[in-house]
């Protein structure tokens, strides 16, 4: 995505989300908290367009995606969309499903790394929202649900079957996926879906802290890797080789190579500039 | 697959193996104990039309896939496979490679899960049929042995080169087809190529209560996230996404997908149809 | 590769590496102590074409490649490349670029197994070469550093953001080539980047005793295995079933796979040709 822009105006303010800046830093927190933060139409919207506009604006870094209350997110609301899809026509159930994909695709798809700072539950399309971050950063508490096929629906829910197995493997996913059981944060650590493990009640402070870190890093250098990360599961290995040759010849004419090699021969911190 | 039939009859016997029907769960039992159940021609022919033939019949929602007596499966019989092999004509060992592998796909494409009810020896053939299962259930008798290379051949059988490294990572799979070293159910659950270890001597009735479970649960919804695991690792994440949507919408319309919703709304279980 | 030659001379010396032949294992060996063993862009030129040397000769079966002092490969030297790369035009750039990522797909692409023998640091394209080696034996001084990111670069360099993911899941690979920081032995091994673990100091000798089994091994049986390991990475599974049913039937002409069946029969050890 680009930070070039025309004539579209940008949001004034979000209504179903909490957005809140610092530095190059936004947190965007599920902020319903006596509905353990399940989503709405109107959230979905929000978490697709603002991450679109998130992405045409160079000053964010980093975003850390919380959740208010007792835990992370419930997923789709039962009432709100679970009974309203009931009466809806067959385009309208293809316009929901595809929008929360969009919400998926623009997380793996911003040219910034996305924390997902989990506690407590985070089921349904929450625990693919942590799926589709680049870091789960998680206190004892959390418990990830890919709970589909409890409300009879295919465990392939935007994207999770595509990701899931590349982030645990075949088995656990089919496991995960197939049953919808929760998954506790140990276990959740041991196969590989946790970035990090933090002490009870700390989620949300370190995932602060790291995207305090990767923003006051070579951010370029960030969002390159995030942009090869995700192409390059979708790439063969001949083309991926080709990709990453052309990426570090362009990048190694960026201000941030060379003020490493400044910083490392003046035997000084490097101040990245992130271009 | 699909339940429409023609003019083709229905196998009235399977000679090389043994099928129970118990509601909507079919077990397959591997029963030649005194060979280990080693297959044989007859075996592997049995596999894929069995699987065919199920996946025609919508009253089977679930497999269980056993071993008789001191083992699983001790894969292609010395004698009988790798012995007569030696002696055929090229066209007939490309038929004989394609028939297993088409055992193999047959249980990745069937619309119902598969359960591998590992005890003993999986070993070769064996390995790969459990591989390819979607849940392996084994108790701590259980090790994996893919065994290609030490009787001179690719360690790329049955598709095993595809699926194991999906399944437990390229290092491991490496490792276990290069070398072609039994694998303990204990280090097995450590690389994720277990889905469920149980006390000994009960992975047989495990995989029965898991598959009765399963059968009586939202069986359509089951079939899909099955398929669409299966597809997704052959597409890109746009593609997965927007497979995810379609096939999302379409449950929408199940009846399972409305039966839950009454039945949270009228706190009560579910009672799925599978359709 | 092929066995095949032209005109095209063999190199009498390879100035920038140490090569040694024992029997049918090869070992490389990083060797410029002093400087943690860093490549220059002579040291990247010799990999590359001694890998293709070597594909071409059938009597190389295994290959170890290992660090001379404390360590394995401490990447890229600073000096030599970093600031040599500084001043480079963007020819020269994508040029440089594009020969680290051919000694990649040479690790990947060459028919013997290659043994990466890790002690100490292995950073950056240091990180890069074992990770594309067959197999990974460290010792548990071992420690791995993809620090691509720390000198303004991609993540994603030589291959590492689309072999990573592959070995040790989405998840742990943003993480590692995201941050940069260095894994140990003792997490390496967890997370499946590792092969074996050795004792203390032992990595070498580990190695080599596992070069000398493999070479002594049904080569021809290995080296396709590692084939269709990187080549099914890429594959749909159809087709990677088409490719492994091909390639069995192929080797079920092979010499090792009669002599196994001999041996067997005769109840003494086979006496593998490779062939």
């Amino acid at each position: 995505m680009s930070p070039f822009t025309g004539s579209a105006p940008r949001t004034r303010e979000w209504e179903h989300l909490r957005l809140t800046l610092d530095g190059a830093v936004a947190t965007v927190t599920l902020a319903r908290p006596d509905k353990l933060n399940a989503l709405t139409f109107g959230a979905y919207a929000d978490l697709r367009d603002l991450l679109a506009e998130l992405s045409r604006t160079r000053s964010v870094r980093a975003l850390v995606l919380a959740g208010a209350g007792r835990g992370f997110c419930s997923g789709g609301d039962v009432d709100e969309i679970i009974g309203a899809t009931l009466g809806m026509a067959t385009d309208a159930l293809l316009d929901f499903n595809r929008m929360t994909g969009q919400v998926v695709r623009a997380v793996r798809e911003c040219p910034f790394p996305v924390i997902a700072a989990v506690h407590g539950v985070a089921a349904g399309a929450g625990a693919v929202l942590a799926l589709a971050a680049d870091f789960r950063v998680a206190d004892p508490s959390a418990r990830f649900a890919f709970l589909f096929t409890k409300v009879g629906l295919s465990g392939g829910d935007m994207g999770a079957a595509y990701l899931l197995p590349r982030v645990v493997g075949l088995g656990h996913a089919t496991r995960l996926l197939m049953l919808g059981e929760p998954v506790r944060a140990p276990e959740a650590e041991r196969i590989g879906l946790l970035s990090q493990l933090t002490e009870e009640g700390q989620a949300d402070a370190e995932a602060t802290r790291l995207a305090h870190r990767l923003a006051a890093g070579p951010a370029l250098g960030y969002a390159q890797t995030k942009a090869l990360l995700t192409a390059e599961l979708d790439m063969p290995l001949a083309a991926a080789i080709e990709l990453d040759a052309a990426t570090q010849a362009l990048l190694m004419n960026s201000a941030d190579y060379a003020e490493f090699h400044a910083a490392f021969t003046g035997k000084r911190p490097p101040a990245w500039q992130g271009r």
